[in-house]
C-alpha cells in the first residue's frame, strides 16, 4: 500500500519531501508536539490508527510509542488549505515529549511575549 | 532591535532560515493555522503583541491582519524542546484562513483516518 493518489497529488512537501504534523490531544485541546511526515508516514498514520512520523535525525520512520510506550492514537487527521501541514487529533498515552514532559512546548518554555489586546473589544469564533 | 541573542542562539532553523509557528486560539484551543517565522518575524511577534509571519510565497514579513483585518493578538508564545517550532496562543479576530474559513484545517478537510483506540482503557493528561 502507499498513500492514496488523491491525497499524494495535493501535498506540498518541503525540500526534504516532508509536511508538518501538529499533534493535538483530542479532548483537552493541548498542542502536544510538532513532527514531520513523508508520504509513507502519512499513509501509515491514516491506515493504522497510530501516529507515525519521519525522524529527520534518524532518517527513518518512527511509530510514536513503539519504544517509549507513549503511543498517539488517532482520532482524526486534517489537511490545511495549502496542503503543507496536517493537524492530527490524538489520544496521547503518557508523555508526548521525549524529554519526559507532557508536551514539547513546556520544555522550550514561555518566551515572554508582550500580550496584545484586540481593539474592538469583541470576541469571534 | 533584533531577536534577543539568548533566543536566537537556541533556534534550529530549516534550510530557509525558518521555524514553524502553530497558531492556537487561546481560549477554545482551536488550532487555527500553521505559518513560518524567520528571526525578524519572531522578534516582532514577541515585541508587538501581534503575530508576524515570514511569507514564503511573497518572501517578505507579513503582519497578519494588516490587509484583511484578521489580526492575531498574542497571549503567549512557547518554544518546543528542539527549538524548531513555536506555539503561539492568540485571540484571532475573524477568520484565520485566507480562504475565508475560521481555520486552515477546515479547508483541506478531514482525510478520513482510521480511528485508533488505546489498549489500556486509561486516560492520561
Amino acid at each position: 500500500m502507499s498513500l492514496a493518489p488523491e491525497i499524494a497529488s495535493k501535498l506540498k512537501r518541503d525540500a526534504a519531501g516532508l509536511i508538518c504534523a501538529v499533534i493535538q490531544q483530542y479532548d483537552t485541546g493541548e498542542v502536544l508536539m510538532v513532527g514531520w511526515m513523508n508520504d509513507d508516514a502519512l499513509d501509515l498514520t491514516l491506515r493504522e490508527g497510530r501516529v507515525v512520523f519521519w525522524s529527520r535525525s534518524r532518517q527513518s520512520l518512527w511509530r510514536k510509542g513503539d519504544t517509549s510506550g507513549h503511543a498517539q492514537w488517532v482520532k482524526s487527521l486534517w489537511l490545511d488549505c495549502d496542503a503543507d501541514a496536517v493537524l492530527v487529533k490524538v489520544d496521547q498515552v503518557g508523555l508526548a515529549c521525549h524529554t519526559g514532559a507532557r508536551t514539547c512546548f513546556e520544555v522550550g518554555g514561555d518566551l515572554g511575549a508582550e500580550v496584545g489586546y484586540r481593539e474592538d473589544g469583541q470576541k469571534d469564533g
